[in-house]
Formats: C-alpha cells, structure tokens, sequence
C-alpha cells in the first residue's frame, strides 16, 4: 500500500462530495451521465479503475471541470 | 463529435508535453511507470481510454500532479 492516496480514492471522494452538494442521488448522477446507478456507486467507493471517458463523462454531468475532482483536499 | 476536446485528448497532450520537457522518450517513460512502450504511444495519440490507475502512474513517472494533466492549454 502506498501511504499517499491513489489518484482513484481522491476521485471517488470528491465525486461523491460534488453530486451531494449538487443534492443529487447516484441514481440522477447516473441519469444524468448515462452511466449505471450501480457503476456510479462503485466508482465512488473507489473500486473501479474508471477511464478518462467516464471520468469526463461524470465531470460534465456534474458540471465541473475534470481536473477539480483530482485535486486532493478539495473543499 | 464535441467541439470541446475530451478529455483524454486534453491528457493526451499534456502528457506528451510533460515527458518532452523533461527530455525523456517514450520508452523512458514507459520504464518509469512500468507500462509498454506501445501503450504510452496509444496514451499520447488519444487512442486510449486510458484508466485512473495508469494516468496516475504516469503522472507520478513524470513527477507532475496528475489534476495539471488534465488541464486544458496547459503551457
């Protein structure tokens, strides 16, 4: 194990944080993203190894840019 | 087609960028992230849908923080 988080852990966590602000459920970021409700959970539990496409797609469905969601610490 | 560019050719870019500036081949590289040679190549002509796992292996090969790859017009 790495101590620093993988990139995917601080992805699923500031995904997560970014559709609850939105006050959106998985289901609606699924919707809205035209992904699986059961995908999106994973993704935020960091069990996926999600790809750049669905990463963009989930950025754009929340509407914020990529990059934001990959910086760690994000408020 | 989207006339904004996704994101994997954003990273595309970027990436290219970033291991030109630091004078390495695509090889090196590849080394360095314990990834083929060919996949890099595929990676930086957007072929890809490149995962969260191997952009953040290539980002820490390259020593840069992986949310600077993902920014668009990055210099």
């Amino acid at each position: 194990m790495k101590s620093k988080p993988a990139a995917r852990h601080i992805f699923a966590e500031n995904l997560r944080k970014a559709r609850r602000e939105m006050g959106l459920s998985q289901e609606d970021l699924a919707e809205r993203a035209n992904l699986h409700r059961t995908y999106v959970g994973s993704v935020e539990r960091a069990e996926r190894n999600v790809s750049i496409d669905n990463m963009g797609r989930l950025a754009a469905a929340l509407g914020v840019a990529l990059p934001s969601l990959l910086q760690e610490g994000k408020p």
